[in-house]
Parts: structure tokens; sequence; C-alpha cells
């Protein structure tokens, strides 16, 4: 009986609230749909400034353009928060190509892409390669690599519905293949590039060497030119020539951009929203990352023209290096604990812009219960699912620090890995109502997490 | 306590069918990622026919394309189904610039379409333009129409989430605002594309003369454009010619191409699965409606891949003049009425190639009731919602006839209208794995059909 008095008692409480909530939130969509700002401004972000690896000028331009572009949109504070990061230039072109089959002389050009802090080589690499598939393939044929190139056939298994599945199943051969072959004398390796579209660009990423072992030089090859290696490289012997310039060259200053709305009533509590302001030097950048760029500071146009004033004082972050050293985040994270600061939740859109579908989170079962009749007031803009499982490289930090929720946008990924770390991560394949789609419910989330009392 | 033993009886015999059917599903998603030929074909589609027209030779190409490959997939028969269809034709290059602005002469291209089934002129018509928002605006204003080229510049409405609702909004332009305009002297209309896209591809369209007013000609201005008129045209006067060369050429033979996979059981009762063969004539018609063609192929070769005998008879149409006459469509019905056909469902693709989100019903509430547990089967492949409303111009007719229930395929509609009836929609813009998903869905919705007792 007394459970039923509750339920009547909250049950119109909550519709009430919910219907509040549900009119504002159809206000910050019509605002971001009329008057949304964040195609404009990646516009001017991939365009402008272009690719922006960690220590490049470009990274810098980035940087003052967010500061800029940030205080324009109206936030309280706007400040840099340095950090060092790793400073890896490619140097010129990276240059791959069959050189012979079967001893016979050819000349076939391969698409090929130098991975991320890999070093490249003074003279070319000449050498026969050896075709694995998998790592398990390079233990059993471990006496035939000496002095080859050994080229990863693994690639993404095509059954997985979500791509994100497969680029976590298969970034192993890029981040660490290097290493597991030249600890049997490799020479040099090759991966088939992380994407299943059907063109030939070869597809960048980061990748790390293990210190007991010579460096070997590491590239991607496109999805055409890796399949060709695939079925030729088992039946002829191919002779490659690879020759790249990357280089590490230490250390330089890069800075995480962090605006603030304060908080009324909250004011020392912090949600956090960002993406990652850097981005692979061989493309613009637009889905990865600069698609959360822009979300993020639609979240703040919006909240402004709105005249929204948080309970929580919101946190906009543009992280730096998150591509190759994940030194922007760790700061962040850091700067937070010596301040002793209190994180209640994070939010991060780095899965590109497009069609949202859901958010995946990161945080305590009772909590992602508690949050579920959301769905019903996000479920109009596109998001189907509130679920466990998701978050993002930036804001993992604050979770391992503080236990803080976290939470990803989920845009519809199929496209994602098309042009993920390649060079047609380009404004144009960017569509301006699936941008502003994703700002829209980021929006929604944040007002909703500031409002609730579950955080 | 009778009905606690129907669900203790019923329950686990349900869990055991959802488990099966989850299996063959499973199966018929790895055959399609792994195997399927959408993609290609539609590249065959839209690189070696092209536009294809009701009436055009393409047109001819296109069926006899989808004959052999129909019986190429393993239909057990293919047939055509003839049927009249208006032939019209664009003739030369249309040709609209503004010639003067406040009588300076000013020589400005505006890029333009005329609309599909309009009337070309003899001459190039030169008049000034007025500038309407709407209809109710020209009722206002009649009395400024005569000698003039009336301008509708009613535009999608950006906060309408789903881009459907603005096309159903505002087609009334495209589709009658000739007549309305003659009605008061117009010379010409020209209209806002029906588009949200950011670029300035003009967008044609299917439009109907009212034979009580001259047929003048209609023309569709791309979004740069008509934002240009649209202010422009308010503040100044803007003398425009304008030089179109449609004409109706009277009718030509179409013919449906119809492939069955002859049911076991129930042989007589008909499922349809289709799509329309024919496209405007200014794009290749790769999302309109090439996708649907190649997912109604896909359909038949995944179940004879799989080894699928269905129950109830399938028919795989590729309906003809879609476009501009719905003469398919109708003699598809017609004949099955004349035969005294059974039919028990049918399907439609025709809102492009995108990644799947549901399937939009049209059947009494008691079935799309009992069909919501097929939801949790078919979630794993991008459908999150079983709703009412739906189905597809070329099934339309047999719902009418017969009150058959009707079902469209609702891919994300986001970038449908950037492309729909503009020369941008070709096969670059159609991704693989959404196009693949697409057909997964609908495979998965026949076969469950096709299993159950529902219909």
């Amino acid at each position: 009986m007394k459970k039923l008095v509750l339920i009547l008692l909250v049950c119109p409480l909550f519709t009430i609230a919910q219907n509040g909530d549900s009119t504002f939130i159809k206000k910050i969509a019509d605002e971001i749909l009329i008057n949304g700002k964040a195609y404009d401004l990646l516009k001017q972000l991939t365009k402008q400034i272009g690719a922006r690896l960690a220590g490049s000028p470009q990274a810098t331009k980035a940087e003052e353009w967010g500061y800029k572009n940030l205080q324009n949109l109206g936030a309280d504070t706007v400040y840099f928060q340095p950090c060092e990061v790793p400073h890896w230039v490619r140097g010129k072109g990276d240059a791959v190509a069959i050189v012979s089959m079967n001893n016979k002389k050819v000349n076939k050009k391969l698409d090929a892409v130098a991975l991320g802090n890999s070093n490249g080589t003074e003279q070319p690499v000449i050498a026969n390669v050896l075709v694995v598939e998998n790592f398990e393939e390079l233990e059993i044929r471990k006496d035939e690599v000496k002095g080859k190139i050994v080229y990863f056939n693994a690639g993404f298994n095509p059954t997985n519905i979500r791509p994100f599945k497969s680029y976590s199943e298969t970034g192993i051969y890029r981040r660490l293949g290097a290493s597991r072959a030249a600890k049997y004398g490799a020479v040099a390796i090759m991966i088939r590039s992380l994407t299943e579209a059907t063109d030939n660009h070869p597809h960048t990423g980061t990748m790390t060497y293990n210190d007991s072992f010579p460096k070997i030089p590491a590239v991607a090859l496109g999805r055409q030119d890796a399949d060709f290696i695939a079925s030729e490289g088992k039946k002829s012997t191919l002779k490659i020539v690879l020759h790249t310039h990357g280089k590490m060259m230490g250390t330089a200053v890069g800075r995480n951009v962090i605006a603030e709305l304060k908080g009324s009533s909250n004011s020392q509590q912090y949600i956090t929203v960002g993406g990652h302001l850097d981005s692979w030097d061989n493309g613009e950048g637009a889905h990865d990352d600069g698609a959360g760029i822009v979300h993020t500071m639609e979240v703040l146009r919006v909240f402004k023209a709105l005249g929204y004033q948080p309970k929580h004082t919101i946190r906009f972050v543009l992280f730096a290096n998150e591509e190759n050293g994940l030194k922007g985040a760790l700061q962040y994270a850091e700067v937070a604990k010596q301040k002793n600061e209190q994180h209640i939740f994070a939010l991060e859109s780095d899965a590109g812009g497009f069609t949202p579908r859901g958010f995946g989170f990161n945080m305590n079962a009772d909590k992602l219960i508690a949050i579920q009749p959301w769905l019903k007031l996000l479920k109009p803009y596109g998001t189907e699912e509130l679920v466990a499982g998701g978050g993002g490289a930036d804001i993992g930090p604050l979770n391992r620090n503080f236990k803080t929720p976290i939470a990803g946008l989920q845009p519809d990924a199929q496209r994602y890995f098309d042009v993920h770390h390649a060079r047609s991560d380009v404004f144009e394949a960017v569509n301006k109502r699936e941008l502003l789609l994703g700002a829209i419910n980021m929006a929604a989330l944040i007002f909703l997490v500031d409002q609730s009392s579950i955080f």
C-alpha cells in the first residue's frame, strides 16, 4: 500500500518534470537546427587550419582558434592548460612499391602511409614480403621472418555489425605489429588498413615500439593494395622497396583549451564535455575529432543562446594529443586530482559527426537504470539506447582517478572507419544535419545530468 | 490460472521459436555482409546504365538488365509485365539567369532544373520575378502575378527531425505550383528545391498541370540560388530569362520486371518485395531507387544462397515508372485483381540505401502489435522500431485494392534529400555497408512474415 501511494505521488511529478524537460530539449533542438554554428566552425577548423598533430604549428593554431571561439561563444572563463606532448613528424612522403614479382622486375606503387610514431629509414629498405594473417601465424613461421618485410593481413570482420568491434579486434597489429615482427628479425612491417572502405586510401594511427627490439619502419596499406599483397604474396615472391621518414623529435608543449560555465548552486561540482583538438597529419581531422570539438562548442553555444544557467559548473574541454600520447587527458585528470576537484560526470564525442544513435556509459549499474526514463526524452532526436560500455579516451583518466561516471556519444558508425585516420577524413565527408543532431543529443544529456540528482 | 498455464506453455515455445529465427537471421546477415552483391549490382545499374526515366532507352536497358540478373540469381520464374507509361523528355539543357537587377544589366546564371512532366518554351521567357513564400501569399498578391515569373520560396523546415515530414509539407509547391500561379497569369514558376543540402544542385521531381490553365514552364533552383532570389527578389526588381525544353511525347511501353520464388505450402499466397527501376534523368538514381532495386535482388540472392524454401510465393518486383506516373504499380495491382491473387504482405525499399533504422507499416493495429516481438530479432541489425505509417508508392495500390498489409524500409533519412532527384544521386553517394544492412533487415522481415501465421 505504501508503495502504491508512493507511485501515485511520484508518477504525476515525474510526468510534470519530464514534460518540462521535454519542452527545454525541444528548444535546444530548434535552436541548434535553426542557428547551429557547429558546421561553420568545423569548416574553419578543417579548411583554415587542417591537420593538427600534437607538436605541429597547426596544433598551436588550433588551440588559439579554440580559445578565441570559446570566448566568442560567451563562456565565463577560458584558459589554456599546458602539457608536454610527443612531437612526431612524418617527414617527406611515404613511398612503398613492389619492385619484383618472382624475380621479374615490376614497378607497382602501393598506396601506403607510415604509422604514427614510427621511425623512418635513412636508406630505402628493400626486402621480400612474408604474408601472415595474424600473430599466431607469425609465431608459427618465425624462422622465415629474418630479413623480410612482414605483412599482417588481419582485417575487419565484416560480420561485426558494429565496426568499433572490428577496430578493437584488429588494432593490435597496428599498435604492436612492428616490435612483434622485429623480435624475429623483420626489417619492416606493413599492415592492412583498419577499414572496410572500398577505396584504396591507407589509414594511419598510433603505434608503439618495445625497446627490446629494433625500431623498424611500419606502414599501412590501402584496401585494394592490401588485397593484392594478400593474394599475390602467398603465391609469388614479392620484393618491396619501402622508404619512410618518420621521426620522434622529442616533446613539445601542447595545451588543453578549457572553457567554463559557472554553476549556480553546485559550482564546485564539475561536468565535463569534450572532444580532442589534435588530429592525424594526413587528412583534415573532420570526423576525428573535429566533430567532437564543434559538438562541444555547440553545447556551450546553445546553453548561452537559451540563457541556460547550469546548477553545476560545466567544463568544455578541447583536449590536446589524444591521437599519439593522450597527454592532454592525463594532464586534465592530474590537475583535477591536485586541486581535489569533484567531477560528477564527463561526456566525450570522439566517434564522428554521424547521425546519433545512443550513448554508452561507464558507471555503476544503479545509475544506468536510474537514467533509463531519459530515453523517452532523447528518442525523438535519434538516441535509441543508453547502454553500458562507453566513454572516451580523453575522459578515461577522470574515470580511473575519481570513478567519475563517463559517457560517449555513439553515432551511427558504418561510415566512420571509411575515413578514420585517412586522407578522406575531410570536411566534405561530414553532413550538416547529422553533425547538428549529435550536438542536440549531447546538449540534452548534459542538461538532464545537470538537472538531476542521480549524479 | 488458465492464463498462467498458457503463458507457461507458450513462453518456452516462443523462446525456442525466437532462437531459431535469431539463428537464421544471423545467417542472413553473415551471408550478405560477406558475399553480398547489392553494391556491385548498384554499380552496374548506375554506371553502365545510369539515369532511366520511363520511356527512355535506358529504362528499357535497365529492364533487360534486371531480367537477366534476376534469372542469374536463381529465381524460379522471371517475366516482364508490360504497362503504358508517360514518355517525358527534358530536351536540351535547362537555362535560367538573372538578366537585370533594378533595370541594371547583369548576367547571373542560376543552377536550375525543369520539373518533371513540365512543358518547355519555344522562345526564352523573359519576365520580372515575384517572390512569394507560399500559396497563401500568392492568393493575397494575385493581382501582381500577371506576366511575372513566380518564385515559391517555401523550404524544408529544419526543425523537423525526420526530413520526410518536410518533404510532405513542401511537395505541393513542386506538384501544383505551376497551375496555381498560371491561374493568375504567371508566365513561369520557380521553386526552392526540396532539400536542405548545403550545395547548389537543383532537385527535380514530378509535377502535374491543371488543364484549366496555361501550361507554363516550371523549374527548381539550387539552395544557394534560391537563397539569393529569396533575399534579393524582395528588395530589388529582378528580371529573369528562363528557357526550358521539356515535352510530353505521349506514351511508351514500360515493363515491371517480376521474379518469383515459389512457395512450398502456400504457393497461392503472395509476398511482394520491391523497389522502382526508373529514376529521374539528371542523376544516376543511386539512392532513388537503385538502392531499393538492389535491396530487392539481394533478398532473393540471400534466400537462394542459404537454400531457403519459402512457404508463400515471394515476388521480387522491379517496378516501372514510379517517378512520373506510377503506371507500373497500378498495373501490378490491376493484374493481381484480374487474377484474383491473394496478397498477404508487401514491402518496399524506396527511401535510400542508408543505415536502416526501422520499418513503417500500413496495416491493422492488431497485426502491428502481434509483430512487436520481432523487434528483438531485428534490433542487432539496426531496426529500432516497427511503427504505424509507411509502405511505398509502388505497393500502395495493392493496399488499396486488397487491404494488403504493406511496409516500407525506413533508413536514416538525414542525407536522403541532399541527393534526392538531384545530379548528386550517384553511386559514390552510397556506402556499401549501409546498403547491405538495409538488405539484411528486409530479408529478415520477409523471412519472419513468411514463417509467421500473423499474415
